[in-house]
């Protein structure tokens, strides 16, 4: 218990080493967990997600810069994750460039991981990682993705409040693509404001947002009014609408009640997976390995259907 | 069990009510899965990837009548699955366009299916209409996706050969989103081959086939060199080739033995997956309800964390 004691005094070397033991599965990490999970549940959890090419990266170290400008600002940390590129080696370059980049805003920590494993896998880690810098004291937690899938899915029902960066000129197919993204959206940044084609950019998100949010039509101030902003994150323009849409985000979700049904949702998501982890885990080690490989066999060779296989094995 | 007798001798109409039943995850339709079980594994599953824009269902279609050309050509069905559309009601009106374009190319069967519930849902459901297809005597068997994430990773995993589809012009971006999708091509087809950039858009997509696949380096004919090639499939150029492609590619996999391999794989992973659902299923039938309802309010106030809970709930 040593690493949570020093985490939860502050110590940034404790800290990275117990990040290092959740992203490689050490289980190491687990008891240190149990300790540092009873002080989670104060940070602001903010999803970024967006395409390559969006400038997503410059848009989240401008926004931990900000939030670090407030009074009484929050301590600040970024999660970055990336878990569509089979070629990892950029990670660790890419953080030194940004690190660069924030170098002297005291209070913003940051951390990338690369691609490791299933997509699930990723999503399980990242909760891990947000919990411990949650324990840590960091008031916001930025957790930034690439927009390309299921992963994001899974990553943005971590946060409270999700943001999903696009940028003019991606092309109407990709707006298409991207449906599945714009749903999860509380907040949409239109990135690159100042490249060509803004405008029509702005129409077909706004007119993709009221199609994934038909629930919001007429409902005036009861429900959450997703906001389209436009900044330059290499100038620094936009950047402070951005951060006031988090806090008003943040502010709604807790006068609704949702705020807590977030939390609760996602805690129970995680205990559901873990109790399936066991289960598997318990039934394997029970299993007669003999009697389960001549089932296997049996598919194979289509005598029987893998439900009956099922019904064979489990009673 | 009188679907399934008359789907084995060939009745339409049988065939497309089973595939509903399994589409609604109607438990009817179990006990007739249970019978075509056993007369699957004679396709060949061809998995077809690729974004809107990259003129992938005209090329399904070209590809599906070119094999219907063929002497003593297997019948052909075509599988789409859309995952990422949360506006389901283009479904129905882009099969009825598709069905026309097909028309009077007998022994073609089309069926598209709509987002439904979670991905993984629409994987499991995917692989049981392919079964169906399978023992209903189709020889080839079009998975058509729209390449957008794990939902296309997982339904690949299904498919004997999987077609990458991408177009020029769709921007470097796009390629680096794709590196995952690039990973699971056995073939690569640039389509719209006849507009500017495509000799860019064949470097990038070798440079990445390379980076995705080191492992072939210098292998020779041991390993299968992933093709690329160039089609215009509005005007039906380069069809041809991609057929002979994937005729290439199966017999590859049957001379390699990794055709039977990629079929286990495939049918374990469908049994893990059916045994983690019964388990679930039988540990939530006999949890003490209070005693679960109790455990998520101590992890909801931080009293102790979710590996805490699943070692009271699990033993």
């Amino acid at each position: 218990m040593n690493l949570a004691k020093s985490i939860l005094e502050g110590d940034p070397l404790a800290l990275a080493r117990l990040l290092t033991r959740v992203e490689n599965d050490d289980p190491r990490a687990k008891e240190e967990m149990d300790v540092l999970f009873t002080h989670t549940g104060k940070a602001h959890l903010v999803g970024i997600t967006g395409s390559p090419g969006t400038g997503k990266s410059s848009l989240v170290n401008q926004l931990a810069k900000a939030v670090r400008k407030e009074e009484n600002s929050p301590k600040v940390a970024i999660v970055a994750v990336d878990p569509t590129s089979p070629f990892t080696g950029g990670a660790i370059l890419g953080d030194r460039i940004r690190m660069r980049d924030l170098h002297g805003a005291d209070g913003i920590f940051i951390r990338s991981m690369a691609s490791r494993g299933a997509m699930g896998g990723i999503a399980r880690t990242t909760a891990a990682m947000v919990q411990v810098l949650d324990a840590a004291g960091f008031g916001m937690i930025l957790i930034e993705t690439v927009g390309a899938g299921q992963a994001e899915v899974d990553i943005a029902s971590l946060a409270h409040t999700t943001i999903v960066v696009e940028a003019p000129g991606l092309g109407d197919d990709i707006q298409a693509i991207k449906a599945g993204i714009l749903e999860i959206a509380d907040i949409l940044v239109i990135n690159k404001a100042d490249l060509p084609g803004v405008e029509n950019a702005e129409r077909v998100l706004r007119m993709s947002i009221e199609l994934a949010h038909p629930e919001l039509e007429g409902e005036g101030s009861q429900g959450w009014i997703v906001p389209v902003l436009k900044t330059q994150s290499h100038l620094g323009i936009g950047i402070e609408e951005v951060v006031n849409a988090v806090r008003a985000h943040g502010d709604f979700l807790n006068q609704t009640g949702e705020w807590k049904k977030r939390d609760e949702n996602r805690l129970k998501s995680e205990l559901q997976k873990l109790i399936e982890q066991r289960l598997m885990k318990h039934w394997w080690n029970g299993v007669d390995e003999k009697r389960y490989q001549k089932l296997v066999q049996d598919i194979l060779k289509r005598r029987i259907s893998p439900y009956q296989a099922v019904e064979e094995l489990v009673r």
